[in-house]
């Protein structure tokens, strides 16, 4: 039997991506694109000392993408991989991962750059970015030889209109 | 009106580590600790060409932790921050993010190393880790400054007996 988890928004990014057509695949090729990070303010609190943080991590709920997918052809390659082989977004639980430049602080917001979420994503969790925890260089399989084919997103992975995961 | 995000397990983490304390609290404090990522068969072709990457990244669901604290002393401080300024676990999602070393892939089982999670541990996702992506440099906040107070789980979040997250 499968167990469920339930997991709840802590907020919400703001962002000048309104659609997947167009929007940035990952915050390297995004380079600049402002927006915000909307906390509710039941978590003031727990934004204490997050200012001091160059970069932060952004867990989001990838809700307009569609399902399940095992094999993709991922943008940056001409050819197809296994989608947990990639960042493509039709994960088989469709959660987001993104570095992303913390610019400031007011009070719940964090004015961040480098942004490739898109516009009113449910945040599920910030982390700060520790380059002693999280920098790493080797391999990177199949990307290190890709031809960095696509840097936005051509609606590859659209769900179907109206439909939200 | 909050909505709830519902996320399936897709696999499980098998470690050396089965309780809280004495679980080294960042993989780059496990070096050399083995485990394995035993993802679900129904998801077997979605791993295809994972075995390409040097790292993964982990994004799991700490079952065994305390409920959300705004305010924590993280292990490698003595003072207390704000829990999302932290890499603490009684998070208001508590959603964890390690990244640790493929050793080999042998169809659904990931044989990894560096591993700071604690066994039984329910899986979300597995991403390959992407230097390009994922590796930067730039100021941790408090972590710059703090004492490495302690590199091993002592208990401090612990839940209450018997009660899983």
């Amino acid at each position: 039997m499968r167990k469920h988890i339930m997991a709840s928004p802590i907020g919400v990014v703001r962002s000048p991506w309104t659609e997947l057509r167009g929007t940035p695949i990952q915050p390297v090729f995004a380079e600049g694109a402002r927006g915000r990070v909307v906390v509710d303010p039941e978590y003031a609190e727990a934004l204490t000392d997050i200012e001091g943080f160059d970069r932060l991590w952004l867990i989001y709920w990838l809700d307009r993408v569609g399902p399940f997918r095992p094999l993709v052809t991922p943008y940056l390659d001409d050819r197809a991989h296994g989608v947990l082989a990639t960042r493509s977004p039709t994960r088989p639980n469709p959660i987001g991962l993104s570095v992303v430049r913390l610019v400031e602080r007011r009070g719940c917001t964090l004015e961040v750059a480098d942004l490739d979420v898109l516009d009113q994503t449910p945040l599920l969790d910030v982390k700060p970015y520790v380059p002693r925890f999280d920098a790493w260089q080797g391999r990177a399989g199949w990307v290190d030889g890709a031809p960095d084919a696509t840097t936005r997103d051509d609606g590859r992975f659209e769900s179907e209109p109206g439909s939200h995961r």
